[in-house]
């Protein structure tokens, strides 16, 4: 019998029966009439889950190309930027930048803090202003959800651009890029969006249009996507079964209503925390009700995450995540972004129940599941 | 009923149901040994169709992904490169270099002539070289496929890369990559490799390796992209299902043989143009066997080639290609690249001919489809 396999890493996440059909329908040419309804509706659809009025720019790329769009767009070679880093994708920004020739100033956190509205703006007058902040609003190497609003309005008070990676956040916990003066979010689809990977978006408030800057680009060219997405045309031959798959997705995702799904992923990370500690481990990722995106849990004493992690893997068909860069091997993610429910949860914890007894682990048997099931339970929004 | 579909341009093109179908399973995850082993494959098939040994980059975007890929990894601000223009696309060759701060030096011509070696090398000349020459192999909008072993040996002898946009030619034509010292070919999955659009690859000589230059790149960085491939890694969540599917397609290729591809794509072409002459219309594009990927025929006197691309579509499903830019209703394309047999010239001829003739237009009923019926079976290699 062919394996089974479960795919509960923050990225990419499985994807909905019904996303995988439009995928697989034969190609339309992306200028017949057969295309542009759902690239139109799709195109809205973003606007909805970004939560904005202004176009969302859409790009056949992954999510790090979106990120370097913004980069490349705002910036002009040899511009200050400040880059809060507390994990692996603020790292990313970082890199970016600098791969652009922008002076970049970094705010650093140890991973798996939470950044700090106060710091950034004190650093930003101290620096005397800078002319963007990259910012992460989920950082997915962590599983710590960052206050994005805190953070973009002390961006915006020190008259800096505001630019949030929400690639892992989008669809999975409160992003207002309007209200709350987000000057470029980007995403990507293979997170909460329910989609395969190879789509990355780009939410652009007005006053980042009016601060463009001159760094080199083609592809990723904000203005040359905006005046070809107002006539429904890509400028670029556009990944098409995504783009139709993307748009079932967020039909889906809009269709139950995007606090239903907040609400979700607020339960999902209680129900995997309370499980973990259930079984006596410890958490890595905050315990609290921010750490909706993706669980980060230490590997108990004398145990490598990486032997937890193949265990699954080899012996269940199971894919979580290790750590990264100096954490690999000391924790282990469980992802639970999107098309995901509590049984997704249990799975997980029985399995690394499972494979942390055989090895000897000292932990509590037979709880983690049970907990996590009442958790899920209790605090559904009824 | 659900009206029928007939996806006959030159790109994207039909997609085989075993490729569809290979893009429609479940999502793995890129570092599993679930998705290691369809990489791996990926990648050697596409150095075996691109015919060189050197690594082959596979990135998440259009064609013109992989095309600003080159400039950016090849050039530095200020060099002078020779784009060689004669159609759209040789247009974005020059949009994308002087994007990146380039000095470009155009070579044009008409739209629709053939570019010539010994004017290159003159040109090349009289500039006293250049770092790069940009080259279209199949010009999409004019069917136009230019002799790039010359064009590349030309830009060789001057001591200029030559980069070669082979996005409509790869598994269509012969593209010798290595042998005919190609520095940098860029490709893309939706046309003769049968897959949808979302994927572009680049061949990179190691001549190219050793003259990278200093432009801003972080998605698009070849090296990053080289370092992680080499360790069957992927720099960025590349578009799973699209690999998966790639793979599949570029099995089918290779197990019918290049040969056989390239022998099919020669008779499909000539069985169209065959088809439109006994009709009675004017060919656009080379009347000689060169023109082997797309055919581009002139619409008779008094009829604008948009109402035929119209009522192909809004009558039949059928979706042909209008004339690009100053062409737009003058003339109107056929592709037949990838996955097309002689049944959809046929259909396409077919179709043209009874709106031709119900607009009234002077042309000759009942003999197309069996003149290209004929020819192609004429010209099979047994």
């Amino acid at each position: 019998m062919a394996e089974k396999r479960y795919l509960l890493t923050p990225g990419p996440t499985p994807v909905p029966p019904e996303v995988l059909a439009a995928i697989a329908r034969p190609v339309v040419h992306h200028r017949s009439p057969d295309f542009r309804p759902i690239y139109e509706r799709c195109l809205a659809r973003l606007r909805d889950v970004f939560r904005t009025e202004q176009d969302v720019l859409l790009f056949g790329s992954s999510g790090t190309g979106g990120m370097e769009s913004a980069v490349a767009n705002l910036c002009s070679p040899g511009d200050r930027v400040v880059a809060v880093v507390a994990g692996s994708f603020g790292n990313r920004w970082a890199a970016i930048a600098e791969a652009y020739g922008l002076e970049v100033e970094r705010v650093d956190y140890d991973w798996g803090e939470i950044p700090s509205a106060a710091e950034l703006a004190a650093r930003l007058r101290e620096l005397g202003g800078a002319s963007a902040v990259l910012l992460t609003h989920s950082e997915t190497s962590t599983g710590v959800v960052a206050d994005v609003q805190a953070l973009a309005a002390a961006a915006g008070d020190a008259g800096a651009l505001s630019v949030v990676d929400a690639v892992s956040s989008l669809g999975a916990v409160p992003l207002e890029t309007a209200t709350w003066g987000i000057d470029a979010a980007v995403s990507g689809s293979q997170k909460a969006l329910m989609t395969p990977p190879g789509l990355a978006m780009a939410a652009v408030s007005e006053r980042a249009w009016s601060r463009r800057g001159t760094g080199p680009r083609f592809y990723f060219d904000w203005e040359r996507t905006r005046k070809a997405q107002a006539k429904l045309d890509a400028p670029f031959t556009p990944p098409v079964p995504l783009v139709a798959g993307l748009d079932v997705a967020l039909g889906l995702l809009l269709d139950a209503g995007l606090d239903a799904a907040f609400d979700r992923h607020r339960r999902l990370g209680r129900a995997c925390r309370e499980g973990a500690k259930a079984m006596g481990l410890e958490l890595f990722s905050p315990d609290d009700d921010s750490s909706a995106v993706v669980t980060a849990i230490h590997g108990p004493d004398g145990i490598d995450a990486t032997d937890i992690v193949s265990a699954l893997r080899d012996r269940f068909g199971i894919t979580i995540a290790n750590g990264q860069e100096h954490l690999k091997g000391r924790i282990f993610r469980i992802g639970h972004i999107g098309w995901f429910d509590v049984f997704d949860i249990a799975t997980a914890l029985a399995a690394v129940e499972l494979v942390l007894a055989e090895a000897g682990a000292d932990i509590e048997r037979g709880v983690a599941v049970t907990r996590a099931l009442e958790v899920y339970h209790e605090h559904a929004r009824v």
